[in-house]
């Protein structure tokens, strides 16, 4: 059976959304939709898989961008639609997909109850079987759980504190900042992350979040208590044996900073230098009986694509986590150890 | 025949340069080396490519990564060997190259003295047959010249003035800047830019720089005082005849800045989001009478690989200039106008 997919919205989350279904062989990109005339609906147009709001058709007629559709009409032939619309907007899209009888991937700029359900693939991947709606959180908040969740499992959790060193724009926001300034975000605390890790995973965690000015990456320090005392090894071995986890070893490799990561992932070819991984450094991790401090790195523009694609899967098939797992995270071209990563770049293609 | 090619210094050029070897059916990467050993030095260790200078080979045994052999080693394998060392290295070296009489490339870092002949292909490609030494001019001299050697062979320069707005560092280079100051570079006028340009092509040009907080690409803005009158569509036939001349519609394509030429790179799925190609702001192209402005962007990475590879097969070879353009362009997938742009990010691979 091959899912139907719309992309309702076709910027950052979007674009590599819709690349990643065209690699799936269970799924079909009908279209995606885009509000504005620009290169990238172009280059949509060009495949016939553009589609835009009926409201947009005289703006795209007058700037010669041939569309294949309207939104109404995409949607009457899709099973699944991934809203990837600016935050808030999925909200207001939602009456459309309901009109349609359409199952709906919201992202994580939408409120937990737009979906009723926050997904992310290695906590509640099975709950979301047959579900109408699923919200795939953030990417800051999927950083958090890919690690969590795992850490739960393996160990148990107690407490968890966390601060966000959030990237202050994406690469191409050039009318966003802060470009100079440390921005508490927001200054009274706790931040939103640890209340969204909540909506996916029940323990007493609480975030504080800070701005600055980068365009690359989020970093995240984490303090963890966990149920019992632990070693090193331990934690590096269930993190190891998580998927979408990759544990850089900076002292052998000189990758010692977000820049350098991106570094790596350019290196590897990987398109736009996407890291669908969370980068744990691994000197970062230090254990003091149950207490254990780490950094992560967050590829913010692409972190979530692997759980999008889940999410269709959890929720328009049958398909199990471990095969899903399986069919992402091999048509991606992700990794699971630094060994992979260094055979990725000897490639020198 | 094929050219045995070594390059020296696996760092922002030299990585690069040797992708674009393997690329190359004419050519033979023979090896390359490294004196830090991190995780490139590995990758290309992977792959029994990795040399280094026998003084870092304890070094190396320390780190755990194999070595195939010392400098002196490869360069008695090879033809040619393209110098990527660090600015100002390369001078010393050449007493190695010397030694084992091999050709050598060296790069903009280095002083036109160290080769005795400044190259940019579309300049002065046939000049360099038969060479022993040559000097691919810096990445922002390259930019310059690719425009100005075709818009004085098709209509004559009387003069240029241009400012160079610099990028601060490279993406990986944590520790340079500025990362919050505007630096005239240098404050004692001109900068060396319009003086490198003399090394290859004798017009009057004065050049003036400054260096600012961002990492991604350099800008030009430059002046041009033609030998007659013309018309902006002349200028464009000309740029957009020219090889490695990409001239951008931004209104058309909502592409109005270096983040969002970036983006399009990223979109083309370019490795590490390399543009090769030098980029203009068809906007930007405004005349009057003799005198022209325009605005161009410079992918610092990556402008100057096309130029090295032309460089090998003009030293070492009888390939003519337009049929080593062809190749070279081809096997790095160069595009000539916005229409290919288009057609490339439209695949959506």
């Amino acid at each position: 059976m091959t899912v139907k997919v719309a992309i309702n919205g076709f910027g950052t989350i979007g674009k590599r959304v819709a690349e990643a279904v065209l690699k799936q062989d269970d799924m079909e990109l009908v279209g995606v939709t885009k509000t504005r005339p620009d290169y990238l609906a172009k280059a949509a147009s060009l495949r016939g898989l553009l589609y835009v709001p009926e409201e947009k058709l005289q703006d795209f007629e007058k700037s010669g961008i041939e569309v294949a559709g309207t939104l109404d009409e995409l949607l009457r032939k899709v099973d699944v639609v991934v809203d990837a619309t600016p935050g808030g907007i999925g909200k207001e899209y939602k009456k459309v997909y309901e009109k349609y009888g359409v199952k709906a991937i919201f992202q994580g700029g939408e409120k937990h109850e737009v979906a009723g359900f926050s997904f992310s693939t290695l906590c509640n991947y099975e709950e979301a079987h047959g579900k109408q709606y699923a919200r795939v959180v953030s990417c800051n908040t999927t950083g958090l759980l890919r690690v969590l969740c795992t850490l739960h499992k393996e160990i148990g959790i107690e407490k968890v504190r966390a601060t966000i060193v959030r990237r202050g724009a994406d690469p191409h926001e050039t009318k966003r900042g802060p470009i100079n300034a440390i921005v508490p975000n927001p200054v009274t605390l706790p931040s939103h992350h640890g209340i969204d890790v909540r909506t996916v995973l029940d323990i007493d965690i609480a975030t504080t979040a800070v701005v600055v000015p980068t365009t690359i990456m989020h970093l995240h320090v984490l303090n963890i208590v966990l149920k019992e005392n632990v070693s090193k090894e331990k934690i590096l071995e269930a993190l190891e044996a998580a998927p979408r986890i990759l544990v850089i070893p900076s002292e052998f490799s000189g990758i010692k900073d977000t820049a350098k990561i991106i570094e790596m992932a350019r290196d590897m070819g990987r398109k736009r230098y996407d890291l669908n991984e969370l980068a744990v450094f691994e000197e970062s991790i230090s254990v003091n009986g149950k207490e254990l401090f780490l950094m992560q790195a967050v590829h913010q523009e692409s972190i979530v694509v692997p759980e999008n694609i889940d999410a269709i899967r959890a929720l328009a098939t049958n398909v199990s986590k471990e095969e899903s797992i399986r069919k992402t995270d091999s048509t991606l071209g992700l990794v699971k150890t630094f060994d992979d990563v260094l055979k990725v770049i000897s490639r020198f293609e």
